[in-house]
């Protein structure tokens, strides 16, 4: 974009942040793409830090996505690197070449395999990522990593963004005292642009591997995988948890283990709060929408209702005019395949049923419903009557602001 | 809308039309919703008329389509009956009953069963439609109805739309020349508030009702059901074909006979013809966009794949905007699930191949990509190297003008 864009009216501020033990991190600028600001960040974790990792689904990933996939195998992670502008995506050999050179040039200063170096990359499509501006930019930028360096990576990987998004909680595993600590970039869900999703949280928490995967896999779910702005999928969405081992708690083996349940509770907690930040800074968007679907005949099917309404255009738009447009929630659930029967729907908006077992509530008031259409959270609900399948999904309305960010010109 | 919408950019002539002997058409204002224009149209068949239909797959239909599914398990059609401007969906027993009452009202007046009457409705969800309006209406409507009526059909079953919509087609059977000509509306494939497709096609062909269906079904895989505005698939979508048998050629009892050859060819060019003017008045076009994908691994995966690209927000406003962004082509590719090999993936615009093999072509010069995009017809061909399987898609550009008409109040 020529111009800055104006910051998301539903833009959350950037909380107090502390420090995670054993997580030094800084960020510069590298002229990777944008002009006087910081675009390439690095994290290194201490010795011992473990990691697990989710990633996008798209058929067509990114080479950094492969080469962090990869990595991941090996369960231990010693530091991140992470450039903002170039996703790296459509680049055939000279992008797996550019992984390469910029994960064994951060390994060299980091003292690592270079299979412990992670990479993440946003930004356009189809430009080769140069790797000798990042490997020029590497030393200096390592020789000054600090625990206090999170503003600076929130900050560092922002593309389109309009705002730094970062959370922290605190809480006790085994009466031990532990942190956890996370940012995140995203502007639509997905915008293979300038806008695409990654997330990285990190813990002084002692955890082995596949605790941490286990954890933040599940912790995905209902967080940024629950999250939509425009349907389109990133070719480069990653979310990594680094647990340094710090905090010095007894290592505890089972994900399930009822000693990690206040952890987990945080963790979920932590992975929303910024999933939702993602949201509120969605490309145009005005609205936050929380879309709720019950008595699906499955999760899953409820998961595919909740999406179809969350995604659809007609429901979007109507949202950012204010309207309370019941009949396109009921087309959108019409039309996702799943198993649905209009003569047992029911629909209510900000709380107030409007339609149940296929036609409007007698007597239906609109006037609530046209004042909570008014406010900047709007709440969907829709019982299927068919069985105990819930989901729920946010999502932000479709405006010009969309239109604006994505339909002019990328140079 | 309170305003009436400029006619689309894109808008196509209203064609010479003729008569179909044994079609006898009309329409007339009877205040369902809209002041001072005409909203209720009927046509009457001969006797021996046969009929085929294809209908939405929502899960939650309206009333009308139930009743027309209904009716067309006889086969037989002695009059149409629609109306614009409320939808009758989501309106519970009110809706069946409207319906019952018209269809018994316009039997009377043809004198056939109730059963040989077909409804249609298209407009706003969730409202009654009342039944006694219509039923006021249809006998002087019925007792003005014309052949040369096609007209005044075309513009009284619109209600977003910016233009009528009518093709026309002559060919042979047996030697024996017969006519088909028919109506459509639609502007947004689907948008349930006021612009959902409706298509009505007659011919004096005399074809069994098997054939009409078989004939119907097959030629909307490639025109109604291979284009797409914004994903939102409608609660009343309907297309109708009429055969009254008026023309004398010899029935012909398959829909594979040689001798319906070049009958089977010029219905389904008039059926994409009419599918292409759906799309040409999508709500805010200014493009209309041919996705065509070849080389995947079936037919089907490759109608997954093509509609993905064509129902993508950030491929669409990219072509709003004039932009060859083929990343978010490739974007598009990955997200859908389908079979795709990054490394194997070719794309071109306007007939450019842009990238292939998993990078951008050497030396690719986007000059004449650039003067592409500035026309108002858009190709896109996407090549997966997979397979034999292929498809098209028809859809146009996402732009501002979507967000004015979807994003206004109803009232």
């Amino acid at each position: 974009m020529a111009q800055p864009l104006p910051v998301s009216p539903l833009a959350s501020p950037l909380p107090a942040l502390g420090t995670v033990p054993g997580v030094r991190l800084g960020a510069v600028a590298a002229g990777i793409r944008y002009k006087g600001r910081t675009d390439l960040v690095v994290a290194e974790f201490d010795a011992g830090t473990t990691v697990g990792g989710v990633f996008t689904k798209s058929k067509c990933p990114g080479a950094p996505v492969d080469w962090s996939r990869t990595a991941l195998k090996g369960g231990l992670a010693r530091a991140l690197v992470v450039n903002a502008g170039n996703a790296n995506v459509f680049t055939g050999k000279a992008g797996v070449e550019t992984c390469r050179a910029t994960a064994e040039a951060e390994a060299r200063l980091a003292g690592c395999p270079a299979t412990e170096v992670f990479l993440a990359s946003t930004g356009v499509i189809g430009e080769v990522l140069p790797a000798d501006r990042i490997t020029a930019a590497l030393p200096a930028l390592h020789g000054a990593l600090t625990e206090d360096g999170w503003e600076a990576a929130a900050r560092g990987i922002m593309t389109t963004d309009t705002f730094p998004k970062a959370a922290v909680r605190k809480t006790e595993i085994d009466g031990v005292p532990v942190t956890i600590q996370g940012i995140a970039k995203g502007s639509g869900m997905i915008a293979p642009d300038m806008a695409t999703m990654l997330s990285f949280v990190a813990t002084d928490a002692a955890l082995p591997a596949p605790v941490v995967q286990a954890m933040l896999s599940s912790g995905t779910v209902h967080s940024f995988n629950a999250i939509t702005v425009d349907s389109d999928t990133s070719t480069s969405d990653m979310v990594l948890l680094f647990a340094t081992g710090k905090a010095g708690n007894q290592a505890v083996n089972s994900a399930d283990d009822p000693r990690l349940a206040a952890f987990r509770k945080v963790l979920n907690d932590l992975l929303l709060e910024l999933a939702l930040m993602v949201v509120r800074d969605g490309e145009g968007a005005t609205k936050q929408i929380r879309v709720r679907v019950t008595g699906a005949v499955s999760d899953q099917s409820a998961r595919v209702v909740a999406k179809a309404i969350a995604d659809s255009p007609l429901v979007k738009t109507a949202i950012a005019g204010e309207d309370a447009n019941w009949g396109r929630v009921v087309m959108a659930v019409g039309k996702c395949g799943e198993p649905a029967d209009r003569d047992l729907l029911a629909v209510a908006i900000g709380g107030v049923t409007i339609a149940r077992e296929g036609t409007v509530v007698e007597g239906y008031d609109e006037t609530p419903v046209v004042a909570h259409m008014k406010g900047q959270d709007i709440d969907i609900d829709v019982d299927l009557g068919l069985g105990d399948g819930k989901s729920t999904v946010w999502t932000c309305d479709l405006t010009h602001g969309y239109i604006d960010i994505n339909g002019s010109y990328r140079s």
